[in-house]
């Protein structure tokens, strides 16, 4: 595939996935551009670092690095890797960044981040939601820990596609970039189904992993905590059933036992949490609880985490 | 009233409520005695000191302090303030403490403390359940800070008073006892329906002071955490009707306002947690969540909480 022929990747928020993917899709040989705001002098001066348990330690430098989106050329996709609790300021970014009828790809978790972000981008702009099911974490400015997984699964949202086939093409070559860069990729058919589904995983093991302070291998090994989660994951379970969404039976039992080979991974939430920066309450919480409750199902369970929640991170960040 | 008339009280667990309660009928004249363990040789020494923010710096020197309770002379009156954790163990002690036809009164929360005591207690002596509506915890050996509050209510549960006019006679003397120290007092016909109110309380605020390391303001100042309190204790009435205690109509709001006057209080399960003694998890939300499950009534909320603390309760005396 020469240069030219190659879809121009824009990562927008250079985190632990955003810098995944992008250090990934570089080193497959991607035109890859990165959008950075505090870590931006850091990865200028010293490069981006991904130590991988699966794919070794990657360097790249220089990095396509930018503190403007104005500055970047414009992308083919852009992945966006931030947290949903900025998505609606990233909206002019994503807009700058984007050429003409861009595919914009939220890699992100919780319900309705499409919906949210939609009527702040034009509509000739292609909307997609990615699932990532990926164990990693940014360990300093530049420096992200990947510890399992890498899996994404694409879904079209909205946009100039209209009709199924045409959406195909797209999740299609989509797919495929993932999986030039080594990575398992697949199509879904709805965004809504994926991210219910994900959501049976991010509920418990986000949530908990910061009240409870602990990691996946000691929320599993503890007899009450293990019940707790698997009660959460089923209240999930009804609550993406009464929305519509029916999860393949034996789903919570797979979650389990993949997440039982995680060795000690601490969630993306509980680093959010010690970090001092704003949980993702609202996508993984809020909006499910919300879409739940519309069709008549309390998840009286997931609510009080929710509250709980809410409560600790009001603290942490007062 | 001369002293051979006064019973004689005997304190079985010399921490914050039986501390408090032994300082307060001591101060009031009775013939009290106070049984310890680890803190015996600091209260021998230095006395008991009880600073209360009503009834002011009390200091007993010389204290009637054993160790042994085969040490103790028998008592009329033994006042039960450790925690339900170490029921089973103080049985011995409390027999051997007891005069004959002795009162035991459990100044403990939950529910079932008296039915899991019983076995283990001769049948000669009275069993009563006491209530304490009381802010008060132990700051060191043998030092009781008292912020508000102390009264206490009194059931009848069990032993030789087998009809109703001889339990109110006894009642009757028990609650003149803590009356004639300064302490509302006022008997109570169910013991089960006083224990069932008192956990609309302890439930939320006991857990949640844990959980969520807040003391009753800032718990009752942040909207979520506000409902998640009025949630759970919305689902401890439902427990409690379904085992046949109605709880009187404006309970929960009469709770919230009385909390909103206690300025920054700590629960006592926050100064166990901290301390790493065993949480009082069994009393306290097992035995209710058992007994409406027994009556058909779940309460998922109650459920979480207490997996979520037993979790904590485990790594934090691991």
């Amino acid at each position: 595939m020469a240069q030219s022929q190659r879809p121009r990747i824009g990562i927008i928020g250079t985190g632990a996935i955003g810098g995944f993917y992008g250090v990934m899709l570089a080193r497959a040989g991607f035109d890859v551009h990165f959008l950075l705001r505090s870590e931006f002098a850091a990865v200028a001066e010293h490069g981006l670092t991904l130590n991988s348990a699966i794919h070794g330690t990657q360097h790249i430098q220089p990095v396509q690095a930018y503190q403007n989106a104005a500055d970047m050329p414009r992308c083919d996709w852009l992945l966006v890797g931030a947290k949903t609790t900025s998505n609606s300021a990233l909206a002019p970014a994503i807009i700058q960044a984007a050429a003409d009828g861009a595919k914009v790809v939220l890699l992100q978790n919780g319900l309705a981040v499409e919906e949210n972000l939609r009527p702040l981008l034009p509509a000739s702009l292609h909307l997609l939601g990615g699932l990532c099911f990926i164990c990693v974490h940014r360990a300093a400015a530049g420096v992200i820990e990947h510890q399992a997984l890498g899996a994404v699964s694409l879904a079209y949202h909205s946009g100039p596609a209209t009709d199924t086939a045409a959406q195909q093409v797209l999740l299609d070559t989509g797919v495929a970039m993932f999986k030039a860069a080594g990575l398992a990729s697949t199509a879904m058919a709805s965004i809504e189904q994926a991210r219910w589904q994900k959501l049976v995983w991010n509920i418990p093991f986000n949530g908990l992993s910061v009240l409870l302070n602990a990691d996946t291998t000691a929320l599993l090994a503890n007899a009450d905590s293990h019940a707790l989660i698997e009660a959460l994951m089923h209240e999930v379970l009804q609550g993406a059933a009464a929305c519509g969404y029916v999860v393949p039976e034996g789903f919570v039992g797979k979650m389990l036992v993949a997440t039982q080979r995680m060795l000690d991974y601490l969630p993306s939430m509980a680093h959010d949490y010690r970090q001092q920066r704003p949980l993702e309450l609202q996508a993984i919480y809020a909006e499910p609880l919300a879409a739940a409750a519309r069709a008549g199902c309390e998840m009286p369970r997931v609510q009080a985490l929710y509250q709980a929640l809410a409560f600790l991170d009001a603290q942490n960040r007062s």
